[in-house]
């Protein structure tokens, strides 16, 4: 199932099934006497498909990148965070911070927790997994490169579009194909199959410092082709199963 | 004023007005009709002063505690990121994740926001500063010196308690105390006129990048004196005007 979050036409956020270019509203309330209804998907506003306490992030988990970026294989993940603010959503505009120069794409296969997480065994942490969803992990490298920490880079207002949908895990199998798009032009595509940590092992060992509650985002990282967006483009994030996450660029 | 967020005996989470030992309660709801009641700080239980969608951290803003780790004075605030997960309150035990050894103090004052800020000017940042509180932002060494990000080191769980209440701006001046105490003996003392970047420089850089939501803490740094707790230790982190965040320590 694909599920999109959503305002329908009386201004109410919801969220229900999208089926082509239909969207079947789930009940608000748990009542016969409910108001299920069905919405063209042009008739209602797209909006991030959770809401995060955190998005938890993965630096160099594919291999090749970690060749572009110049950088050894880590030896377990390394994490760095987004805080709620960074959430955009599908179509929204994406900016720099005030002054800088390169914003940067890169595209990410996301994980939306569907129960609060602590100290999860490798073996089970799927079954903590509500579905995926597609992340642009948009970094203002002016910043990144003189920081410790990466909030001036990577926490930025509006850092994390998410979307369209979250689809369940049955959607997206292991060889489900994430790409990043410029103006119509591949610049990433990979899959599950080249991760250095796979999203279980990841969801362990975050869950042994910190909790993940639902909604909350495991953004897997960046494959190899990561690079410089200028105004007016537009950059689209598809993966396979969840769909295309599209936003368009401007740059002072 | 000092204002205490607390579990009433009812199971109620309310604010109020601390007064030595006394709270009184703030209306439930705005009505003539209404529940305001007074408890003797003993039948209630504090929680956190504040629920913020993230706690914005501040490195080496103290040019003592730069020195005793060996950094340099920065040219413009370090910042770093602690989620949800991370508070706690006072009166919580605090504990390292599994298998770490080494659980730092570090005593800070903690700014609260009042009102959401976007780019805010240094000449009016204090108007968006709904009051102050304690926060001891502890720290996991073990992992902190191997990371990029500090999340291992410093987003775990209950990694940063905060409380014991928020004071408005009026009780606490410039020259108000930081004080922090490991089972009775001080090992931190401090003010903000020793701050590297003041409060509104703090305010003014972060909401370049990061809109600040009411709720949300920017914590501003510790000064010299860090070191390690141990098992059993009682940590107290103390600012004049706020009053005592007390925390005792567990390490497997």
């Amino acid at each position: 199932m694909r599920q999109l979050r959503f305002r329908d036409p009386d201004g109410d956020v919801r969220l229900g099934e999208l089926d082509g270019d239909e969207v079947t509203a789930f009940p608000k309330q748990a009542s016969r006497l409910d108001s299920t209804a069905t919405f063209s998907r042009a008739d209602v506003e797209t909006l991030p498909p959770c809401e995060p306490s955190k998005v938890v992030c993965v630096g160099r988990n594919y291999a090749d990148h970690a060749e572009e970026m110049g950088s050894d294989v880590p030896d377990r993940p390394l994490f760095f965070l987004k805080p709620p603010n960074a959430v955009a959503s599908d179509g929204d505009d994406l900016t720099l911070p005030s002054g800088k120069q390169r914003l940067d794409y890169e595209a990410e296969i996301a994980v939306v927790i569907g129960e609060r997480a602590t100290d999860l065994d490798e073996h089970e942490a799927m079954e903590y997994v509500a579905g995926f969803t597609c992340m642009n992990d948009v970094s203002n490298r002016d910043d990144q490169q003189e920081e410790q920490n990466w909030v001036r880079g990577k926490a930025f207002d509006d850092s994390a579009p998410l979307g369209p949908v979250l689809a369940t895990p049955d959607e997206v199998p292991e060889d489900a194909h994430i790409q990043c798009r410029v103006n119509g032009e591949t610049r990433q595509d990979s899959t599950r199959e080249h991760f250095i940590f796979s999203v279980p092992e990841l969801l362990a060992d975050i869950t042994s410092y910190v909790t993940l509650e639902p909604g909350d985002v495991l953004s897997t990282g960046t494959p190899e082709g990561v690079g410089p967006l200028d105004d007016g483009d537009t950059v689209e994030v598809e993966l396979e199963g969840v769909g295309t996450l599209t936003n368009t660029v401007t740059i002072p």
